[in-house]
């Protein structure tokens, strides 16, 4: 690991967009998301994830110039198709689109057809918190988990935020459905550690902590066994009938996790509460979960989101680990 | 075990609903919800906890003349003041109303405060679906599960539920955030039966598949270990802020699981889909998963609510059943 400031690698990445295509001030968008994405933590959506951004840029899944456009709306709900543009940008403008909407409604919907990867989902309940509503958002995703009963892979781990705002750090969650995701299951494999909890089946259908055999079975875990699969199934058939876009089954005929379907809603909790209240209420749930007997091998209790938000406040101070084999790979791009 | 036919069930019921001070319609509905649920195979939700819904009548924590009434409309979003009235009513009062403002909008969301347990979470996801409408309903609850890293109880098991119309029968997620109910480990604790997973910890901080050891501990483990937490701790913020009612928290003041918070959220695909190509995307999901290969153990892979359906029309054949002991002390009501 090299360590690199955010700024450093921001601006390595923004040239690089540019360099494949990207309006300045999208590039400075993207960048600025992808940069995050490894600020809070999670790299696998960052510059892990940049080289095969571009390869799909390259292939024409990505398409560079595209925008979203609305096709149908309904009143708080409006239905938009992504025309295969850059994901996270997809995501943005439907994050600030069902922001305005639920400022006249209360609520609003927007879902997106066609859209690609939006990276990491915690990305948009954290500006949608940042600026003061709620947010509920999921992606359904390329076929890599089986239903409960299967051995097939056919459900994707069609990742959640949920994101609430709060003044001392906005609470966020951002979960995939699978107990791991392959990005952690390599990790553990390439270190060859056992997983903390079975994360998936091995060749004969034992739970395994071995991520190895998980990787050769291609049997990963859903959260909670029989309830993460009924959830999975759920996701993608609201996204799909929402959005008028791809199921996964759909997203599975191509070779690439692309043109998929996402549901972004917004409250604005302002139309009933004062920011002061909002934030008493919020810090009076995290406080009694902080403040709860932490268990016999547990330090300390944390609310989701705060272990990015260190993440964020030590990565700021004293750079950003980045594998260096794959900042090599995004400098000769 | 008895066995009761549904009619015997209901109308037993609701003449002893009637005999606590319901009116002759509201009587009609609760005892066709509470029978219905035991025709779902949900007897903890039905006769099950019939006795002690008649005890909260009795002490004033359930107040059976009382509805709920608007108190603050945002377009479409509405918030609801339930008062205290009979859970499962308010909750149907509730979809109800979500519909209609999902007719209007695209999307509709009724948010109640002072409500009390709803019992069954599918029987909204059910009645919305069966209509023709998509439903993403949850409530917050006592706090009954630690937080991950904790050893202490803050948490509710907060119930979702998720549902989609299909023409050969709608597919409805009804899962508590817990890997079992209490309901469940009492079942498995009586039979002295393992869990066939861990679903909690022992005094020590062990994972363990003693349903007894769990009871002991009172550490349920949530679904996905700190995924289900997180979603617990999201769903309570959500349900607590929007509809301006107690969290989780405040309920635990309170030695029921009595006025708590729910959100009901509905969607009009009938705005962007006709009804054949909402069964169609549907019929293509569910089939993708049907017909994905079974796991080693498995003869059949089964979609969220498949099982409820299979129950039902075994129950209508043969007759529900309904524990001798619980059938006497309702009758003695």
């Amino acid at each position: 690991m090299i360590k690199i400031s955010f700024n450093t690698l921001r601006e390595t990445l923004k040239l690089k967009l540019l360099k494949y295509g990207f309006e300045e001030s999208e590039a400075g968008l993207c960048s600025k998301i992808l940069s995050e994405n490894n600020l809070y933590g999670v790299a696998s959506h960052g510059t892990n994830r940049f080289c095969s951004f571009i390869s799909l840029i390259k292939s024409g899944h990505i398409v560079v110039k595209t925008k979203p456009v609305l096709f149908k709306s309904f009143g708080a709900w409006e239905q938009w198709d992504a025309q295969k543009g850059p994901g996270p940008l997809n995501a943005w403008t439907a994050t600030d689109r069902a922001i305005n909407l639920s400022k006249e409604n209360g609520i609003g919907v927007v879902t997106l057809k066609n859209s690609n990867h939006w990276m990491r989902a915690g990305t948009y309940g954290w500006k949608a918190a940042e600026e003061g509503f709620i947010m509920i958002a999921w992606t359904n995703a390329f076929p890599m988990m089986p239903p409960w009963g299967s051995k097939q892979a056919v459900l994707g781990n069609n990742p959640i935020t949920f994101a609430v705002p709060r003044k001392t750090g906005p609470v966020v969650l951002d979960m995939a459905l699978s107990q791991y995701s392959y990005g952690q299951l390599s990790n553990y494999r390439r270190e060859n550690k056992p997983l903390p909890y079975a994360g998936g089946y091995d060749l004969y259908g034992n739970l395994t902590t071995d991520a190895g055999e998980i990787y050769e079975s291609k049997r990963t875990l859903p959260i909670g066994y029989w309830k993460g699969s009924g959830l999975a199934i759920m996701i993608d058939l609201v996204s799909t009938i929402l959005s008028g876009g791809n199921s996964t089954l759909d997203i599975g005929m191509s070779e690439h996790d692309t043109a998929m379907s996402q549901v972004f809603i917004v409250f604005d909790p302002s139309k009933t509460n004062t920011a002061e209240s909002i934030n008493a209420i919020a810090n009076s749930i995290i406080d009694s979960v902080k403040s709860s007997e932490p268990a016999e091998q547990s330090e300390i209790v944390l609310y989701p989101g705060e272990r990015a938000l260190n993440r964020k406040n030590e990565y700021l101070k004293s750079g950003i680990p980045v594998d260096e084999t794959v900042w090599e790979r995004i400098l000769k791009l």
